[in-house]
């Protein structure tokens, strides 16, 4: 049997992207607005959903971006955050990037995570999540966050990562309302619009 | 810049334990001895943790395994489930394997899904969930399951995808133990052994 696989494949113009973009990202504003970036022109160029996330170091170097990829690749597990998480690994050659605790490293997305995301963040070793926008503004739109906890914040507080909510929140948010007006697919199952 | 990529990509030697597997699994405890064989292959072949997956039609034709390759893939995401998934949407080349609802799929898998798969299903598209071995049973060897809500088998049954637990259970439970007697490595972050 010839067995299927995939791969997850970021955009070309992510690449270019990157290359015009500064090289230090000093403050969490700076880094957050790299990343509301990619979730803009993701929808710009068509190729996935309003999301974007990425992997910094402490010191704002990036280590890898994600973009949501839903629909371009047919694949219901490649949120902006998994992808980054994934490759993130692929680029530092371990699936605990924190290597048992001896690295920092911080996840920034521009939407608080679904209940997948959120469930993917304790095994990938990052120690510190960054979100722009919030449940409520990703379900203004129609988009379903999925069966997560009440207190998501405090359960990975409690495994040691720490959650910083509302970073340019409000520049976020306009790329979600902007998905909308470009009559973008909220891709729930059932709720194609 | 040269962006990072993954492929996901099933080992070897799933690709002749499926020719040489029956054509058709008939009920759904043959479909689950199929994905605890894969679970058993996986740990034996030292291609990842003992855990196995499938997405299955109504009628018992496999449509993609999965297993779980995080540590030879240093992905923390490549959880069976996860790999299932993602790979069933390729094959049928969409992200909602229901395709709005017209079709019903099953999602098998040896050990109840940890809080990212739980995460995961309401977004793949499959109409029902089969586990063999339970959350206190992958406990009991060491392994995490994530902050999962409590009520989680009403959750997904609320979203219409039904779930059946302790299918074949035992013998799903003996693939855990028999990691353990084989040295494997319990991969949550911080917590080599």
């Amino acid at each position: 049997m010839l067995l299927p696989e995939l791969t997850i494949q970021l955009p070309e113009w992510v690449s270019e992207y990157i290359e015009q973009s500064s090289n230090t990202f000093v403050t969490i504003e700076d880094r957050m607005d790299f990343v509301i970036e990619l979730s803009r022109k993701n929808i710009e160029q068509q190729t996935g959903g309003p999301f974007g996330a990425a992997v910094f170091d402490v010191d704002g170097r990036l280590i890898a971006p994600g973009v949501n990829m839903v629909i371009p690749s047919n694949c219901s597990i490649l949120h902006a955050e998994m992808v980054a998480i994934a490759l993130a690994q692929k680029v530092l050659g371990r699936f605990d990037i924190s290597d048992g605790g001896k690295y920092n490293f911080d996840l920034f997305t521009t939407t608080e995570p679904c209940a997948m995301c959120f469930g993917a963040i304790p095994w990938s070793g990052v120690r510190r999540l960054i979100c722009g926008a919030g449940k409520k503004d990703a379900e203004s739109i129609g988009f379903d966050e999925g069966p997560k906890i009440e207190n998501w914040t405090q359960a990975l507080s409690d495994r040691g990562i720490d959650v910083i909510c509302d970073v340019q929140r409000e520049k976020a948010v306009s790329v979600l309302n902007d998905y909308i007006k470009y009559d973008g697919w909220i891709y729930n199952p059932n709720s194609k619009t």
